[in-house]
């Protein structure tokens, strides 16, 4: 069974709270926009993909109880306005917040308030079962693409930072496709980076496999390489912030260093997205400004010092992979392509809409 | 000044507990070798270079005060067992005990208990002095090396694990060549790894940085590569476990990964070892056996968990880098050397000896 990060039926919602985890499973219940805003600023749900669908959906539970009565478009409008300022840098709220206030502004014009509750509810419903069914196809396509190599064998995979059910709709991209295999019969095993400074390898995508029976391991960033050299990895699948026009891809910092070892050992290297994280809008990978994020990161944990008193340190959140080490290829709800592939299948896509 | 983790007089000696660093700074009492004994089994002391000085010391400071009587030797050689049991794998204590026994016993045909105590300190001081020695001269031929590149220029390195005066008698290896860069003025900056998963670097190498006044940023492990390749680095220098003969290089676990790394990026990468590190009884890499220690390392800091509860975890101590990836040389007392030259340099000494 998939883990539930986000637990959905008409008129509720609940969600993990990962401020909690990996040491207490606890649903808090989120019942209105202002208790999503407050879960997206505090962290008790993260992933760019995961914020989006649940401020989305906490409008949906206000709006079931009839929210913003004869003026649902304003009511709409300023929710929206508040949970995209609670992370700002999650542009996937972003995106959402914007295709959905076009809908509820067009819908407004021959619609009547209930209507327009209704047709705004449809469409958030909508957005969650398409988010969990674009990773399932991610899921699926990545897998076959991986087997294809190793048609008898189980396969072990390496992966990096968190991006299963808790930094998505559900299911999860990179994840998702170890998942699939999972599912398949053909994973012998995984293994997680812990993935410092924030550790969302060690809380998450451990406490994800060990919830779901995937077997799986974990290592410290450093020991990637050699467990590529020891273990028989047969693939490397990470996930991505953002990949631009030519297949360069920004992710969680590491990433760039895992391709490099994964080159130098000859093992295919995936990166696995969904359209939407796609930005064609920019040619490569040097257009992409890097965060940098506060030392404390890497000087203490849990409010408890780790460091040396008095270091300076420089903490990249990301790093940008270039598209010549994503050797085996991106993975797309829309199938697996090449970094030289991407631009033309997501534009031919987007014609034929 | 260089950080003294070692203070040492006639009959005297104090270490830095490094249980209590980065956050304090106290210096403990070794009156007896069952107090070395105790400081090395707890890792008040570490570094095998380190385990093996201090446990002699603390020798050379009881048989001042008149220890063992009219049998020193016996007592010298229950001190010495004790000692090398208190951490096996520590080989340089072994290496220690074996000589220094072997003195002793030579000695013993010809001098009375007082002569053979006096010249058996003065064995065990000279050891000091000669360790230290030869590590000012690895800082000296590295720092030089790295310089004939760059003949103007201030040069940037990076560094993994600790390899400082914390780590060895004195002055360091690998940190000795970034010192002997700072002191020549020549050092831009060092990046350190924080060197999971027991954090050597943000609580040894910054440390011994911000004690100095070196110029130093603290990185995760993950972020190597892209300090690589923004920071312009000039050179990556490590320590070493153990080279064997074809130069293959066992070293904290990591290593082998940065070389990679380095190696993608066309930059230097150098070993800073004492001859005493190369063992020229293994041809290659493939002879030395991993050391693989307990999960909770990775797990837990400070006995707090960090990880989910119930994952596997692989938790190697070391990996071997292959000669091929160390592309600046392997940095000695006599000088640097490519890995094709070791072995004719050191049997070469060997022979003249």
């Amino acid at each position: 069974m998939t883990l539930e990060a986000i637990r959905y039926r008409a008129g509720s919602l609940q969600i993990l709270n990962q401020l909690l985890l990996p040491h207490q499973t606890v649903y808090d219940d989120i019942r209105s926009v202002q208790d999503a805003y407050d879960a997206i600023k505090s962290m008790k749900v993260r992933g760019a993909p995961a914020i989006a669908i649940v401020g989305c959906l906490s409008l949906a539970v206000e709006l079931r109880a009839g929210a913003g009565g004869e003026d649902p478009v304003t009511f709409i409008r300023e929710s929206l306005c508040r949970l995209t300022s609670a992370r700002p840098t999650a542009v996937n709220m972003g995106r959402a917040a914007r295709e959905l206030m076009e809908f509820a502004e067009n819908e407004s014009m021959e619609k009547n308030s209930e209507q327009l509750r209704e047709s705004v509810i449809a469409w958030i419903e909508d957005m969650l079962e398409r988010d969990v069914n674009d990773n399932k196809k991610i899921g699926n396509f990545g897998a076959q693409h991986i087997l294809s190599g190793v048609p008898r064998e189980s396969v072990t995979i390496l992966t990096h930072c968190n991006t299963g059910s808790l930094a998505t709709a559900g299911y999860g991209t990179a994840l998702g496709v170890v998942r699939s295999l999972h599912t398949l019969g053909r994973l012998k095993r995984v293994y997680c980076t812990e993935t410092r400074p924030y550790n969302q390898g060690s809380r998450l995508t451990a406490y994800e496999a060990v919830a779901e029976g995937i077997p799986a391991t974990l290592i410290t960033d450093s020991m990637a390489a050699l467990t590529m050299r020891e273990m028989n990895i047969t693939a490397v699948v990470v996930g991505a912030d953002r990949v631009v026009a030519n297949g360069d891809t920004a992710n969680k910092v590491g990433t760039y260093q895992l391709a490099i070892a994964a080159k130098h050992h000859g093992i295919p290297f995936y990166v696995a997205a969904p359209s939407t994280s796609c930005d064609l809008s920019l040619e490569s990978g040097r257009d992409i400004i890097i965060e940098v994020r506060p030392p404390d990161e890497l000087t203490s944990i849990n409010g408890v010092p780790i460091a040396a008193s008095g270091i300076e340190v420089w903490n990249p959140a990301f790093d940008v992979t270039p598209h010549q080490l994503i050797t085996g290829g991106i993975i797309t709800e829309l199938g697996v392509f090449l970094p030289s592939e991407l631009q033309a299948a997501l534009t031919g896509r987007l014609t034929a809409l």
